[in-house]
């Protein structure tokens, strides 16, 4: 595919200008970038228009018109974003780690950039200017492959940032949009080993799925969250409810909301009825095994499915389990290594679910909620990793870096 | 592949248990496997030559017909490798960072087993029982899929590995063989993403190609070593000569020898007449640019193709360059990201070759040859990455690792 493959050769270039990068120039242009989108914000927001009424037209859900609109406040907010990312530290040129071995080799580790990361997205255009600022604080060059619903706004956001960042001292290439936004190109990008380093999808189970399956270049996958939160024998009943009723309905549609709610049986009679009446009361569907059903017969009948399900919504799946053991077995079988939370007041039983739960966030007594590169104080996040290679869980900077290993010596050889 | 899902659900199962066992049982199982080696190197030698044979007869060169040969000497170099993985720090349960958050919330990274790793290499039976160690003591199943002219002597080796681990306190499934030989297997096992956490592949440039083609497994490539010498204008021409002839010539099978040499032109004329003799005297094929072939006549033209070639042999590609900024633009256009070396004094030519090189390792006056896991300090290493995401360079315990994070609070919800 030509696009690609000139991005691709502009975008490697780059990659290697960047690397070298100071600082100081690093977070002048991203300061450069978040004036410059302020300043033009007419211009995006009218941009911004024209995909919102095609949105309008195809009959897209206003709750994905709610995502695409951007507005004088929400573009404050994207710069703030990116101010925000500049006083970050820089994680460049760290040394992981140094040794002196004992034939005088100097071996240290240190941080480098990942080289050129390639982001599929969908119409969120806020994704292009965060991820576009965490790529070039860390270094790295970006191709942005943003949907189509957005083309637009992305095209906007990505010529205001490039004219301000470029003018700043940032590489030409270093920030890049695919203006292909048919599923080829998709496909193509995720097969673009020879100029991309990795490729991180943000979006919903059917596009992860798709980079799964069909990238070539390293992939990390993000952000599915089947979380559970367990409430054992022991738990206080009014925490857990605070909890539960926070976890499953401040945000319900997003990865770290809670999509299931396992109760231990004897906990169960006193809890389910509070707890159920309040999620109700909240407009929360209910769908349960038998068990919980017996105690509240308004929830609906759970299928094999629900199980397995991300609802991103207010419905959440209940089950009675006899066992914090149960509990656990129950959530390694069928959660997507997100977020999972246990409210007790067992020492034992907290630390057999955090010991034995396979998740990159495991809880006790708190929130899922809280899995978040904000909350977790790295200060910004391209994504959260469900997977088990590279970074789990929330990815700050850091997680957008790789090392390299530099070896000093003085004639040795073996 | 019914076998495939068989052994993942086992794998899947024993790494559940695996990660939870105590770092004083699995040094005990390595201990009892290394013993029950030695004791049972009878029926392993006599496994062992039944593939002999069948590669004799299969017409297998020499060179591989001695990768795979197994004797007493080598089966108790197998043993001590296992010993030495036991007396190995375990990374597992280490705190990688843990941060008070102003909400009280404790945040504890913590490095956990990758899970279950899929390991799919040639006909080096030592590799499985290498592999097979280090997958235990870093508290991962393991999936070995090894070559088909090493199918005796692999599973001898998995037989003997599982009846003394297992009797050690290793759950069963720890360690699995694949017994389907053929190329569906292996593609399979790149595809199992249903059980495995990660594949690795271990050997030549067609296997990582295959794995990066076809897996939807996160993958780790390894081992492809086109490795440069440059040597610059300030050069130490002794030093420069050892340093290449050690690099070339003292293991030139191996992934960090050296496989390009890189001459500064002011260095040309003095340093070529001497190395291309030494090299050729040790039996190394020279193949050159025009420059080099002018100061040397002896030396083959080479092709484009030559730059981007890892020969594995006793043979060397060589350029005369004008300035460091052109070997690292030909290192970094022609490298496999593996191991590069700069022979200088200059100071300022130094750090901009360890800046600007993009590979694993970047070496200052010193062999390619030591980018290995022992000489790097770890201790043992499943193989060298040459990718940037996950790990990169010698792949040791750590490597083998990932994290979580666990959360402890008392009630905190956002």
């Amino acid at each position: 595919m030509r696009e690609l493959n000139e991005k691709g050769k502009l975008a490697k270039a780059a990659s290697r200008r960047l690397a070298a990068l100071s600082t100081s120039v690093k977070d002048r242009a991203l300061l450069e970038i978040a004036d410059a989108l302020e300043e033009r914000a007419d211009y995006i927001i009218n941009e911004n228009k024209k995909d919102i009424e095609a949105g309008r037209k195809n009959g897209l859900k206003e709750g994905l018109i709610d995502r695409l609109m951007l507005n004088g406040d929400r573009i404050a907010g994207i710069a703030e974003g990116l101010r925000q990312i500049a006083a970050l530290p820089d994680p460049i040129g760290e040394a992981v780690s140094r040794v002196k071995r004992p034939n005088g080799l100097k071996i240290t580790k240190v941080r480098v950039p990942l080289g050129v990361i390639g982001i599929i997205y969908e119409a969120r255009p806020n994704v292009t200017a965060d991820a576009a600022g965490l790529c070039v604080k860390s270094g790295n060059a970006v191709i942005l492959r943003g949907g189509k619903e957005a083309f637009n706004s992305n095209m906007a956001i990505v010529k205001v940032m490039q004219e301000a960042g470029y003018a700043a001292g940032l590489p030409e290439g270093s920030i890049n949009l695919v203006e292909d936004t048919t599923r080829e190109s998709s496909t193509a990008l995720m097969r673009l080993n020879e100029y991309l380093d990795v490729i991180i999808p943000r979006g919903g189970a059917g596009l992860i799925r798709a980079v799964v399956e069909n990238a070539t270049v390293p992939a990390i996958e993000t952000g599915t969250g089947n979380c559970h939160v367990y409430v054992d024998e022991s738990a206080d009943l009014d925490m857990a409810k605070n909890i539960v009723i926070n976890a499953k309905t401040q945000r319900p549609s997003v990865c770290n909301a809670e999509e299931k709610l396992l109760v231990h049986e004897a906990a169960a009679g006193e809890f389910l009825p509070i707890i159920l009446k309040e999620l109700e009361d909240r407009g929360v569907e209910i769908v349960g095994d038998e068990r919980c059903r017996a105690l509240w017969p308004n929830a609906g009948a759970a299928e094999e499915e629900d199980w397995y399900t991300e609802y991103l919504d207010l419905k959440i799946g209940v089950k009675v389990v006899g066992s914090v053991d149960e509990a656990v077995a129950h959530i390694n079988k069928y959660n997507s290594g997100h977020s999972e939370a246990i409210i007790t007041n067992s020492y034992a039983n907290a630390q057999k679910f955090l010991d034995e739960v396979d998740a990159a966030a495991v809880y006790v007594n708190a929130s899922t909620r809280f899995t978040d590169g904000f909350e977790f104080g790295f200060g910004a996040e391209i994504g959260i990793s469900t997977q088990k290679t590279h970074a789990r869980g929330p990815m700050g900077l850091k997680e957008l870096t790789s090392t390299k290993y530099i070896i000093e010596g003085n004639g040795q050889i073996r």
